[in-house]
Formats: C-alpha cells, structure tokens, sequence
C-alpha cells in the first residue's frame, strides 16, 4: 500500500520549476567538491518527527493527519515500516535513525516490548535488504515512560538503572542486526530539577558506569559501532548532563570513555546553549569528536526546542563547511531531527518539510564547497595568522619559549600594530557564496 | 589621610540596629558552624571595581565621586593602596584581589608600567605588613588595552602572545613578593567573534602553551601558588572559551593542566552561561575543582555581566552550602566582584554596597550551617538514593553489574515504583532556614 | 467519596510545626494590615491544573496518580467536581477558576458539549450553594481542539470565529448561572507563527469584535461581569498578540474597549515577556486596570512557561505590595495558575504545592503589610521625588510652564545636584522584612 | 582637507566586482518597483556611531584611528562637519542624523552648549546649501551627562527636568533651522532600575508633559516636523518605559499623542524585546505609526545592543517588504545606527562598514520588491482569509453579527474544515527571493 499515493517519486528539477514537490537544488548524484551530493549529506529520516509525532503542543491536541494509525499497535508499528521506507524511497534518502519506541509497542512488560522490536526489526531488515537503505543509528527512548521520572542511568532508583540497561543491550543487539552505523545516547531525563535533593557525583558516575558496560558489550558481541552522545540543555531536565558540546567532552575525558564516544549535534540544541551550530561543531573537531548530525533549526526568539526544519541557507553553508573541514561526516549523517510545524498537518507536509531541509542543505553544501575552493575564509585566516609562521610566533608555537624569553622579547617589542579585522567586509562578502 | 572621615570601623550591631553603617548579619569572629565566620568567608575586596571603577555605562559619562583622584597618574595609584587599607580596616576584610593595572598606570612602555608595578606593590607590601591584610590573588588585565583587541595568549599577533607572557611573569613575580594565595586567570579577550576569520585550534593551543609557561615560572621560582581560570560566556568576545564551568574543565583535562588549576567561580557568569551559581560550584567540585569565588549577583532579565553586590539570600544560602559541601573554600575566598550601581555614585556607597553584600553572605553562610545542621538536604538525599546502598544498586555501583546481568534482572522487575519528590515541599521549607 | 481520605482540614499551626499538612503562615481569619488574609488573598484553585492536568510534558507520558479518573469522561467529570470541592474544604479556599473544556468532556459536537456543560455547571451550583464557595472566573478554551489550529476570533477561517462566538456566549451564560465575579479571555493561539501569510491587521480588528460581541451580550442578558484579559508572550503562537500588560491597554485602547476589560496577570507570562511580575502589575495600575492575578512562578533560565508553584518570597512581597497600593485586588483573586512539578505525581502533592504557594503568599502580604506600615517604600518615594512639590517642579507639574520658560530657568540653573539612591541599602533592607 | 584621501567616491559595479569599495547591489538611481532606489531607501548616516565612537566596550580602551581627532574641542567638531560631508559625498547618501552632543562640545555651562551649536549648525547649514544633503532628524542627548543619572523628564530631579526641556527647545530649534524632517525621542534613561524607589505615575506624566510642550512649540514656531518615539528595552534603565512598538502606542494613545508621534524603529531594539524587526514594523502600521527605521542587527546570542551593520538579508527582505506595504518610509529614512565592530578599527572600516550595509539593504529591497511583483505573500494570504470574503465570514467582517447569531450558525457548522498552512514549503521558497 501506498501511504501518499498521489506523490510520484521526488526529481531533481531545478530552481526554476514550480512544482512544489521537485527538488531544486538537491541533485543526489551531481558531482560538488568531489563527491556525489548525497554522499556529502547522508540524509537520514527520524521515524520519532516523520512517523510518530501527532502534532500535540503544549496547548494543543493532536492533529496530525496520519493514514497509517490503526486500532492495533502492532498493525500501526507495521503500517509505519512501509510508509518509512516509501518516504525514504520517493525523497531518495538512504538511512533513518530510531528510538526503540518509535518502532514497536512497549506492551505490557519489558519481554513484551522486546518481543515487539524482534519482530518489527525482522520486517525493517527485510525491507532494507531489498532496497539497500540503511540504518544510521539507533537509540533508547529512556525518557517517555513514567518509569523514567527520575532519569533512567541517572535513576535515584537503581531498579531504573536495570531497565535502562536491558534498553541498551537491546539496542546495540538490533544496532547488529541491522548493521547500524552508530548508537547514540542523547540524556533524555539525565540531569536534575534541584540540587535540594539531588547527588550529581553519583548520578554522574552511574551514566559513566552505563556507558562503560555498553561498551563492554559491544566488543563482547563483536560489533564495532561508533558511539554518539548527543549535548542539550534545558529539557526536559532543568539541568541536562550532557549541556554542549564541551562539558559532555568534559565528561568523556574525566571517565575515560575518548576512545569510543563521538558527538551527535543538533542545530537548535546548540543555540539554546548559547552557540551555533558551527562552533558547537568546531568544538568537537578540536577534540576530533565530530560524530554525526541532527538538522533541524530553533526559533532564536524562542527558548526551547522547535525542531524546525532548517530553512535558513547561513546556518547550511557554515555547518556543511564544518563537515568539508572535517573531510565529511561518515560514519555519522545528517538526520532530519525535525518535525512539520502544527499548522502543517496533511501527510503532503511530510514530503514538502523534507524536499525544504534538503533543498536547505544542497545549497549549504554547495556554498561551502564555493568558500572551500576560493579559499574565502582560508586565505584569510592564513593572513591572519601569519605571526605564528616564522619568527617569534612560530618560536612560541614550537616550543622554544617561557616566561622569562617572552618578557625580554616583549621588553624589546612593546608597541605593536594590530590589523583591522574588516569583519563587515567578509560578512557582506558571505552573501555572494549564498546559493 | 582618610577617605571616609565620617564613617567609623564598621561594627555588628545585629538585625534590630537602624544604624546604614553597622553590620546586621557578619560578626567575624561569631562561631558558625564550628568556625569564626571571617575563616569560613575570607572575604576579598576587589580593586578594580572598588577603586577604579568610574560609574561609566555604554550610554553615560563617569559620574562616580573619588577623593583620591589626582592629576598626576602615581599620585592618584598611590592614594588607592592608602583608601584601599582603609576600607579593608573600616569593613574588617582580610583580603583583596586586583589585576596588574588597577594598581599602577601603565605608561608609554612596558618597563615603564613595571617600573611603576615595582613602586606600588612596595607600598602594598608595606601596609600588608602593618596591618596583616592578605592578597586572596592577582592577575594581568590582558584585555583591555588596544594591542589585546585580538585576544591576549589567542591574539592572531605573535607579538601580542609575547606581551601576554611578559605580563603573567611579573604577575607571578608580584604573587610571590605579596605572598598571594591563588594567581587567576580570566580569559578576557580570550575568544572569538566569528568563525569566518578564526582558527580555533592554533588559539587554544596558544592559551594552553601560556599556562603551561605560567605553571613552569611559578615552580622555577620555587612560588607555591594555586593557578585559577575564571570561566565566563559572552563577553567581551561573543564566544568566550572558558564558557562555563564545565568547558574549562575539558580544555584543563585535554592539555594535562588539572592538577595546577582549580576555578574561580562568579555568580553573574554562571547565569549568564545558563546555569545557577551552586551549579557550577557543584559541577567544580564533581571535578575537585573549586577554588575560588566571585560575589555579584546578576540581573535575571538582562542579558549581560551586571555585577551587582549581592543581596539576594537564595544565592548566598545555596553558594554557602557548596562551600560547607567543600570543607571550605581556602586557600581561596569570597571576592565581591561587584559595583555599586551608577546611581550609587558617592563615597559612602563603596561602604553601605560592601555591608549589603556581606550581610548577605552572613545571612547565607548562617542559613547554609542550619541547613547542614539539620541535615536537610542530606537526609532527603540520603533517603532517594537508598536503593544504591544495597541490592542491585549496590551491585551495580560496585562493577559487578554488566548489561547481560542487569537484563535478567529487568526482564523481572519491569514493574517499579517510584516516589515522588515533594519538590514543592522542599522549596517551601528551604524558606524557613532563610535568616 | 473523599479523595484524600488520611488528609485531614489544613490548619494553620504556625512556623514551628513539622506536620507537612499543616499552614506556617496562612491564617485565613487572622488580621493583617486591617483585613483577614482571605480578603486580601482571595485564594482560588486552578481546575486545569489541579484536576485535569496528567503530568506530561513534551517527552514524557501521562504519570500523575488522580483516583478520580474513569472510563466513563462524564463520571470522571463529576467525579472531579467532588474532588475540587473537597480540595476547595480541606485548603480553606473560597474561589476556583476554569476553562470550559476543563469542566465537562466536549463530546462529538457543539451542543453536545453545551449539555454536557449544563450537567456539570448544575452540580457545580449545588455544590457552591452547599459550601459558599465562589466562582472567581471562567473562560472558554479555544485553543487546544484541533479547529482551533489557526487560532479562534483571530482564525483565518470564519467558521472557527464563530464556534468561538459560541463558546463564549455560552460561557457568559455559565458566568451569569454561576455569580462569576469575573470572565476572562487568554489569547490561545490568537498570535502568528508568521507574517509570510498573516493578516496582523484583520486579525486584530476580529478579535475586537468578538470582544464587543461580549460586552453586548453580557449587557443584553443584565450580567455585570469584569471582563479581563490575561496578556502572555510566545506560547502557543510565537508570536502572542497580547504580549504584556502594556501591549493589551495599547489594543484595548484602540478599539476602544477600556471601560470593559481589565488585565489578568501572571508571573511567569510577565518574566517571559522580560518584565517583572510587580512591574506587569504597576503598569496594570498606571491604566487603573489591575483585575486579577494569576500566582505561579517561572524558572528564569528556562525560556518556557513552568507555571510552578510560588515558593519565593522576594516575589510574592513585591507582588502584594502592588496589591495593597491598589486598594485590594477584588473583584479579582489570586488563582494559582500553578502545576505540580512532573516528579510530585502523588495525589497528596496537589495538597502540598497548594500549601507551599498558600504560604508563601501569606509570607508576602505579611512582609508587604509591614512595609507598607513602616512605611519603607513611600519614605524612599517622597524623599527622591520632592523637588515636584514645591517650586519650579511643582509649576512643571502643574501645568504652568514650557519649553521657552524652563529654557530660561535652566540656563539659569545648569549646575544641577542629584541624590544618590543607595540602591545596595535598599535592596540589603528588603531582606529584613521577608518573613 | 579629505580624511578618506586614498578612497575614491564608491561607484555601483556590480556583484562580480572584486573592488571592496564598491557597491555590488547598491545602485542609487536604478528603478525599482518603480521608484530609484536612493527614494526607497533614503539612506542616513548616524554622527555618533561614524564620527564620536572610539572604539571602547566595558572592558576595552578607545581604539578607533580617527584622523580628525584634534586637542581642541572645537575644532574636532568643526573636522568631523568636513568629514561627514565627505562620507556622505563618498557613499551617495542623502541624509545625516545626530544627537545634540554628537555635534558640539557642551562646554563648561549650557549657554556655552548652546553658543557652540549656533556655530557648528551654521557650518551644517553651509555645507547642506552647498551639497544638497538633507537632515532626517536630530535629538537631545540626555542621558550620557552625569545629571540625567537619575533620567531626564522622568528624573526625580526637577532641576534636571528643565534642562531637558531647554535642549528640546534648542533641538527644536535646530531642527528648524536645517529644515530637518523629524525629530526623535529616544528614552535614554526615561525608565526605572528598581520599584523600591520608583514613582512611575509621576515619571510617565512628566514625560508626557514633556512631549506636550514640545508639540505646543513646533507649533508656536510654525515648525512642521513628525515627531518620532524610538522605542528600546533594557538599556540603559533596566525597565525602559518604551519598551517595544506596542508599549510606546499604549503610552501615546493615554496621553493624546498620535496625531503629532509616529515611531522610529530599530532593528536590534524590535529582537532585545523580543520581536523581529519586521514584526515591529507591521505593529506600527497597524496604529498608522510607521515613522523611520534605525538600521543595524543584533547578535541573537547575546542579550545587548551590538548594533552592528545589517549583513542579514532575511532582515532587510522583511524590513523592506513592510517598507513596502507602508507605500514608502517618507519623510522618515534608514538611519545606520550602527558602528564598525571594535576589531575595525581603521579609518577604511567606517566606508567598508557602510558598503556592507547599503548593499545588504539593497538586496533587500530588489528581494521585496519581487515579492511584491509575484504577489508571494499577497496571494497566500488572500487565499488564507479567503472565508472572510462571503458568507458568514463577510456579516462578521460587516458587523452584522452577535454572539447569539453565531451560536446559531456554530452548532450547525461544528464540524470544521481547515487547511494546512505549508509553512516549511513558504519558508522554503522564501529563499528563491533572495538576492
């Protein structure tokens, strides 16, 4: 069955065309900076935004028009497998990303549940044999269950941390079984509401003990999968562990986990941490940490979590040119981590949102590939920079110096001229790579 | 000379007195939980904002009233360390802070400045020893000249590096003639204003490269000093590098520097990066980290570095039960990081501002040893994490868990219970400790 | 049936008690400032809230525990007027609030739910007939069904304005059944997601008439009723129509509706908009507009409206000091428009959130009472502001002066003498009357 | 004497020019939508940011080069004259702004202030009748000079008062003599800091006393001039009594203002108080109150005013398409209230700053006015409210309806239909405008 019957499959059609449901600059196999487009990109579809969300918002009911709800659970769970792959199909994306409850029911007991994914993983490995489309990374939903009103590693109640361990080992079995990428852990409850009742050093150390036991058993199992943990403040923890970037790189260090954990960033996480997107994703190269991404983008006139689908061509071209520094994303992709807005409720919207990001990120990648090869902000920063080449500068870099050098020298070269950084210049000449 | 002829030492008078120029709260030599309150506040006068600070805002002229102000730069310099031990005296404070150019002007040259640093700290020693006052640290305001407009250690100019390093040497050196407990690094300009002209690795390579000098000076000259970094986010730079608490404590770990830095913690900056104050005094000791602390309180609803003194005894009670927590906060202290309002522009109001602000940490530390006395937080504490003292939870905090075992054992307790936190309760209760 | 069977009547035991169920600071019948408590507070219970609320957020299901809930929407309905007039007893509350969906289930159409609501109001009646408990306000939610999605008199679709119309007559009618003191309108969804397909201008001019429509009909069926409308930023559409209190008198003004409507206010919708709930309420008082208040508190570093229960002090002083400077706040009340924290799902939370915010606004009206007494802040006011007594400011005030004069009186008088506020006393003072 | 020797006057080329100082979008006389672009955009450059700024932030130095910089106050005045003219001259704008200060020195008293702008206003004056240079609006500082510390009609300084209302006269009376088109109110520190000693009653009355008088003067003088409000929050008073577009129409309307006040809006002040510019702009339109537009961007990171030159060309897009929809910004104009960052700091910056901006809001106004021409918006947003054309959407509209008769119609019309609005899509190709 077809789940948008009246959508033929999604073409390239360039951005003079006036059909709403055409690419215009998203060209899966034309050639920029070497490399197909969708090699560069590695879309990934999230099955939570595409398939289950229902439009609910605080204030609001759900609205969502969705064809393949049923009365049945395990009828919908299997409606979603088909409609999933048919959206991966008509947009020409070749991976997707879940959480365990996304994919099955959760039933009346943890066997159950795990009896649900056995059997809804077995349908989604068959249909990904047959269509070659491929699972860029699983996770846990360790959040939604009443059970996890305390956080689920971060429990103050250890028969959570149980569960949540059975989560996990569950998860990494299916990440094997359907030969996924990387596994992912975005903190979900881990963080706290008050210190008035809370002991950060142990709930921190029980996330670090969870953590460390999933690698174990990922080795165990002989399934080499990159770990991912994915930074947000605010929510739904006052208190997230995991902040950004830096203090989950802060965490990795201090418990030894380095080797084996990388960074899954998400655009509107990073500003509501204060950053964009692209130094939260420079952060994590300077720490070679740079995993995978989730796309979306906030409202930055609005404090939480909008999940919008990105649409503003800045934030594309800077992020694609993080990942052209970072000589491409893979193993990690670029998930839509994005749902339609409430006011967009018809299952069209669903393919219209994607063909938006998409088209979004073909022009970032394409910009970027345009700064990279004029060398915009290169050359730039090697002018910048040139002290550090020769001289005392490079001294200093190779290790030659001290205190005690540095202040004769200084003594000697007190009154120094600085150059203008001419930051209008290269903001307005930012424009002109705009595609 | 005196610069408050009119205002007599400072007395406690207790909370009935109608006297603006007495102490309700800080008696320095009442026992407090176990120690005379002066021992458990060590507090600090800062130099910059009590001495040199002009009332100056974005949008007016300098306006505050300064006696010591002189035509001739020494003179004025000269007459500062004179007011300066007189407010220590008339505010019974045992300490002061300031940076390298608060206390002496700088010049037309280096040498001239440290000429001019020489001259000074001889007078500064000079009172220290007739009085017992103490340097709680000092530091190199590498930011606020021109040269410094790119950045100090991060600065694109090599040159600049090199006067940065000059600056922290005689930094060091004032540390070991003044006997200074901790020597603090705050990064200034250490930061970036956009990514399309930054090289964010060679720059915090750079500011790893000065540490590492300053820890190597500090040992060769036989100077057993506490090194301090001061986290903040925002400003002046957009993105300042030492953001919070916990990004300080990543860049620390990456370049091997924990074990000769500690943080230096303020309240106005740990709200500015999102976070509440015990936060990150919390997140610093998670890290055996907590050195130091900065006293202000910002303002909730605008978004920039206000610097209040602080009043609010929320704050102050939970700060105090952090350092409580800590088993103190020596060798470091309190700094009232903190200037009057511009509105407060007499002489009088550096004395009735500092009162406020130690009336207020009086009233916190007295509060936090309540609390502590009770074992408010630390039976509520006790109470939810029980289920890690024995159990699966022991088990699993004592390694002996892994996932295949602790799937077992959720596959048959999927049914948990958990209690509720009466967070409510607890807010409203923490209100009867308020002094 | 009793709901909360081992809670018994909430007494007031003062400061030293250790029951949790019991007041520290709300006395309902005792005097403060020449008038019991429950005058001056006039407490009302949420119904949203406090029943129908179940404890989800945007990732997490349904948690709270509330033994009212029924297969059956109609009995549960019933089941919860029980339980609001239990909790209305035991918390000696004389006031409740509610939207009309909270009330009744609405059924599969329009006048199914209006005689679903006809049932319920007729137990509701009954019940207040019993108890001498009083309907503070009403008000029809328009903003959570589905239809609803584009917003209700601001809708572009005409037929949603007049399903709104419907609603509203209906709860003007409920109003009048009921003595309702008040009728409140909050935006919902009357707001835009934004201006690429918005007609700001049409919609405004919709909403005003679906205002006058009330004011007409509440006239044409003789019920005297204060209408109000609650101003609220950001959610649900970014963009609220009635963003602040100063934005809706600037509406209200336009379309010449102040003789009908007052402001509703809320603290958290206050910080959210950037204002402090006491200034909301001052600017309230500038327009003789000050109706009723919703209590609740936000958490000032999340961006999103929490809705917690009031448990600071500083905030509740302030806000009765506005109340008492306007006289009282009847016909209004103070609605605690306040959730239990997601963690205090158990049914004996709703008792204690309700006393936590009881007592905490108790504190307030104490510590108001005696500023007002002492008169702390109109000592300070007539002090600062003499100079418009007498002299050339009182001309200014007056009336009797203009540019040309006072150009020829400053001229004359260009050396002016300001004051200094002593902001830092000030706020230190406050401190000694929280209670 | 030329203070820009080595730059010539900046020429159109073009967007493939490699010239940096040249305009690539920018074409003065070129029509678009039917008018040249200098008549669209009536471009103003800002005296304090280009000619007074010196580089300082609360923790830097001046660092500006400004060759016009001169021992004597006056005749640095009488350099920047030569230069802005020349500026002007050079980026073929027609218009300039100022404050009084901006121009003139104030001198030892404020009839040496006044004495001084008589001769700088002449020398203005001389150079208008030889250029052809117009003055879009000037203003009264006052709030940089230590007396306004407490405000300026909003002081609780009678004395202070006065001196206001002389410089309003002497800006009045300027304004008339260089035949200025308006002449703007900007609050400056017309708010409050804390209500603990505020009158706020008193101060907006006052206020509006002030601006009564000065309409009674234009009057009086036969000055027909539009005044402006520019409505700013937060800084330099916490509270600024004109906080947002809304609040400033609120404030206008209860004092009788509108016919002689419109607005002038700023781009970073409309994102500080939480709107985006364009939304301000409608806000405006919709009380007939469009008046002039203040040029420049905030960082929406951070929570101050960065005024920095517009390069975002979704912002001028928007700006220019409610410019549009306003049928012109006449007799206002686009001010560049805007400096070069701190690392500009070459005299060049201030031309390249002005290039950047020029050409971002030429983008904007080409990307405009092709909406306008492909009726994006206008066709959406009539097929959005299509429903208010006919039926019982028009007897709304018409005024023909009640709450009775809509009940009527709602019970047998309660089954809706709504339609998706496709924001994603509509964002989406919002982006094909961009030029």
């Amino acid at each position: 069955m077809a789940y948008f019957p009246s959508i033929d499959k999604v073409k390239f059609e360039g951005k003079e065309t006036s059909n709403p449901f055409a690419f215009r600059h998203y060209n899966p196999d034309e050639i920029v900076f070497g490399k197909p487009m969708r090699e560069h990109l590695r879309f990934a579809m999230a099955w939570w935004h595409t398939l289950t969300q229902d439009g609910t918002d605080p204030f609001g009911a759900p609205i969502n028009e969705r064809t393949w709800l049923s009365e049945d659970p395990m009828t919908t769970a299997k409606n979603r497998v088909d409609a999933a792959f048919e959206i991966l199909d008509k947009l020409s994306m070749d991976f997707f990303c879940f959480h365990d409850v996304d994919i099955a029911p959760q039933g009346d007991s943890l066997q159950e549940f795990f009896d649900n994914l056995d059997v809804i993983t077995d349908l989604i490995k068959q249909k990904m044999d047959e269509t070659g489309k491929k699972l860029l990374w699983n996770t846990a939903n360790m959040f939604t269950h009443p059970r996890f009103v305390h956080g689920a590693a971060s429990s103050s109640n250890a028969e959570v941390f149980a569960i949540a361990a059975a989560q996990v080992k569950k998860g990494i079995d299916i990440s094997k079984k359907l030969g996924g990428k990387n596994y992912v852990f975005w903190g979900g409850r881990e963080g706290y509401e008050s210190l008035l009742n809370t002991d950060m050093m142990l709930e921190q150390d029980n996330i670090a003990r969870l953590f460390h036991m999933a690698v174990d058993y990922a080795k165990e199992i002989g399934h080499e999968v990159q770990f991912l943990i994915e930074p947000k403040p605010m929510e739904p923890s006052k208190h997230q562990y995991d902040f950004d970037a830096a203090t989950t790189m802060a965490f990795l260090q201090k418990y030894g986990l380095t080797d084996y954990f990388k960074l899954n960033l998400e655009a509107n996480h990073a500003t509501l941490a204060g950053h964009t997107f692209d130094h939260e994703m420079y952060v994590a190269r300077c720490y070679d940490a740079l995993g995978s991404l989730d796309a979306n983008q906030g409202d930055m006139l609005l404090g939480w979590d909008t999940d919008e689908f990105p649409t503003n061509i800045y934030d594309t071209t800077l992020a694609m040119y993080q990942v052209l520094e970072n000589g491409g994303i893979a193993p990690g992709g670029i998930n839509f981590d994005a749902k339609v807005r409430r006011t967009s409720f018809k299952m069209e919207d669903l393919i219209l949102a994607h063909i938006a990001g998409m088209d979004t990120f073909a022009r970032g990648l394409k910009a970027a590939a345009a700064l990279k090869e004029d060398g915009f902000f290169d050359k730039e920063i090697s002018r910048r920079y040139a002290s550090y080449q020769s001289g005392i500068g490079k001294s200093i870099v190779d290790g030659n110096e001290n205190l005690t050098s540095l202040t004769e020298y200084a003594l000697a070269h007190d009154h120094v001229e600085n150059e203008s950084n001419h930051l209008e210049l290269l903001k307005s000449r930012l424009n002109d790579y705009l595609v």
